[in-house]
């Protein structure tokens, strides 16, 4: 049960955006620019950040959510995204991800673990600067979606059915108007 | 040195403001909001558990940048902050607060870690959901903001009046116009 009062049927994040329309409307915004704004990286190749981060921080509702956004960009398959929550090294993503996920993993664990080796790597398979700073601020991010939708005890869905209609209004809508 | 170019002379999250005004916007609005919309909890108080979870995440920018602001909400005395710094159960804070910075503290290792026990105790010293929320989502939020400065590597000055210009203006003009 949750730590507040929330309205009943709404999972998640959606549920602490009604109870909270003024800091809804920023966390809304962010969320759309870092996934969804103009970018060399795809917003599939975004979503797969956002749902590693989530599963590293143990949070079922950001990781499925987003993972069905990824799936859903990616034209309803969840094969890769699947493929990177089970083993970064052996998804079928490319080496440039792969040090992305690298960057990705020490931020969700702490901002100083990043070292100037980890961003070489990856500007060594092609990362450009806004790539390894959008990686850095989405890992962040998650950090703090996952710990507002877990630290206030929110209802969190196990039908996999939920999540991939979540997950195609994530990708066809985005983030700003009400899911 | 920082892990992507910025602009010299800019601090901290300043400099990455600077790099990428897109996600500047959303993170200065939700820092204003959070810190200093409108709110049971003084702002001083709010900047303090926003300086209190910094130290936790060891992002010496945000702590002391922080910790300066809500000095400057109590009229210039560092003294309540730096109390709440060195052991919380000893600082000159409400019982209520004390109990807000128990549940900001679990929030920054993890969201699970927040009990309805937690939540019982800060209620039974007044606190509201709203508070409850709040502080949940400030401590998330500064997960963030921390691990976006470390994890890209900003320069963090050390000099004390720095901060204290930095935490004077945070505190009057708040954060949505450029610092």
């Amino acid at each position: 049960m949750a730590h507040i009062p929330l309205q009943d049927g709404l999972p998640g994040i959606v549920g602490l955006f009604a109870f909270s329309p003024e800091t809804a409307t920023a966390l809304r915004e962010l969320a759309e620019v870092l996934l969804r704004g103009s970018n060399s990286l795809t917003s599939g190749e975004r979503e797969m950040l956002a749902s590693y981060v989530s599963f590293r921080n143990r949070c079922d509702f950001c990781q499925l959510s987003h993972g069905a956004a990824a799936a859903a960009h990616f034209g309803g398959d969840a094969r890769i995204v699947d493929g990177v929550i089970r083993d970064v090294g052996t998804a079928d993503v490319s080496d440039k991800m792969k040090a992305l996920f690298t960057i990705a993993s020490k931020v969700q664990e702490g901002g100083k673990l990043v070292t100037s080796e980890d961003v070489a790597v990856a500007r060594q398979h092609g990362a450009t600067d806004k790539e390894v700073h959008d990686t850095v601020l989405i890992a962040a991010a998650f950090c703090m979606y996952n710990r507002y939708v877990d630290g206030l005890g929110t209802w969190q869905p196990r039908d996999p059915n939920m999540y991939r209609e979540m997950g195609e209004r994530m990708a066809g809508q985005g983030y700003v108007r009400a899911q």
